[in-house]
């Protein structure tokens, strides 16, 4: 993994960050680090999070709103959940210094980049894929986006320059900018990462309802912890306010997949209730398959 | 983790592996680290895993059948699928010398263990928790048991004397032996381990119907890999010969399950549907909470 490209030139100027989480958290260090933003000021509605962020060192000091934060940034980071966007767009447009460049880092775009530019034209909608299942300012860490794609979301109304400027700064952060149509990236990643999400809570919860039986199999299930449920299930010790919200967010899209997912589950049940040797194979082979093409190695 | 013990006294004698995959390649390896054989045979359905186990010195030398194989061993490991466990305990009692250690490391163990200890009076179920999703001798390893659980099913019928020579067997191996019930421990481990890869296979089927369908959205998906499809998915690339097996020898477990799983799927995507924020989280909070009391940390 190579590492990121320092910031060349003069620093962008001041940086505010909303939303404290591991995300802007991250954004924060990295920008820190990198010598891209002059210094940087937080909001968080968790009152916690954002003293911890103080605290970490994340944000040089706290404000008290969003729109107090943003009023003199050259760069805003909005990263609090997908939902919120709209309304945070809304409450901090009036008081944003010309040419101010905003981004997001949320899961879902198409809404959120409607949402958002409705009311801020200097807004590129993005999505590094990065972060893991934790989540708060605690989890935060300043190679969280080295070597990660971010996906970048201009609109026909994006001016070329801000679009430059927003990938510019992903690549001082050390994430790798790959442009994409926002309603693509929806319907792609509600595959590739909001798809899994539902598999695993809906495991952990079935797995759940056995433990919650008691008596003999749940003092086995805790003691027999395995790889596979480990790993399988990891996701589902992520933040359920923030997937909640990608789930409504991107609906449209991951309804569809779940319908895909259940009839995938039912066909192989409907093989293994039948004793049918061949057809399980069959199932698990091209399962095997089409896994190895989409993530090799 | 600890070392495993070493073998201490005089080693057990030779050892016979049937089916040279992982697992029994892994026990080889490891029971000659620790002295505690003399030599090993292998035998396997499989003329190429076989040569291969043969070259990377997994075994000494290669048996022409099963039966070969066990003659003269003092312990002998069965470690193919197990719904072939039956035949192959027929086929090679005859030949076994008296007081041989019979163990298998099959993932379901009631119907196993009944269909072994019918032929073999000194066979004892066993279930190393260890094992990953590469397959064949080649993905065999010294440490593959190190620090591990290793189920153990004894019934009313085995000999404390065989149960225990068993289980000093998995420590010098360098797995924890924990005795459980066999019957228990298929509805254990058909939550704990064979449901998450159902889960698994059918949520890469699910991707991979997407993909399948070509044009942007499937190179999209496979520009953008996430570490969430990679680690929900992970266990989708083990063997399906294996896993068919184990589906089948376990359905009365497993369907059940599955439909738990189901259901959560199901509970889950309507509360999506209804654009319901309170249930989608509630639902979310409560998996998060199971997952953490069985999968801590």
């Amino acid at each position: 993994m190579t590492a990121p490209a320092r910031w060349v030139g003069p620093p962008l100027g001041p940086l505010a960050v909303i939303g404290v989480g591991q995300i802007g958290g991250s954004i924060a260090l990295a920008a820190r680090a990198a010598g891209a933003v002059t210094g940087i000021v937080g909001f968080g509605r968790s009152a916690d999070s954002l003293h911890r962020a103080v605290l970490r060192g994340i944000v040089d000091r706290a404000a008290p709103s969003a729109a107090e934060a943003a009023r003199d940034a050259a760069v805003v980071v909005l990263a609090t959940p997908v939902r919120s966007l709209g309304a945070l767009a809304r409450e901090i447009a009036p008081v944003l210094r010309d040419g101010a460049l905003v981004i997001d880092a949320g899961s879902v775009k198409a809404a959120a980049v409607r949402a958002v530019e409705a009311h801020i034209a200097t807004f590129v909608g993005c999505h590094p894929l990065a972060g893991t299942e934790r989540f708060g300012p605690d989890a935060a860490a300043v190679e969280l986006f080295h070597g990660r794609i971010c996906v970048v979301c201009p609109t026909v109304r994006t001016a070329p320059e801000v679009v430059e400027r927003a990938e510019h700064l992903w690549r001082a952060l050390g994430a790798i900018p790959y442009r994409m149509d926002a309603a693509l990236h929806d319907r792609v990643l509600g595959a590739a990462s909001h798809l899994p999400h539902v598999a695993a809570y809906a495991l952990a919860a079935a797995v759940g309802a056995l433990d919650a039986e008691g008596g003999p199999a749940s003092a086995a299930l805790r003691a027999l912890t395995t790889t596979s449920l480990r790993d399988t299930t990891r996701v589902a010790a992520s933040s359920p306010a923030m997937w909640g919200d990608i789930f409504l967010d991107n609906r449209t899209e991951i309804l569809p997949l779940i319908d895909r997912l259940q009839s995938a589950v039912a066909e192989l049940r409907a093989a293994i209730d039948a004793g049918d040797a061949a057809r399980v194979e069959a199932f698990l082979d091209a399962a095997r398959a089409a896994r190895q093409k989409i993530v090799p190695g």
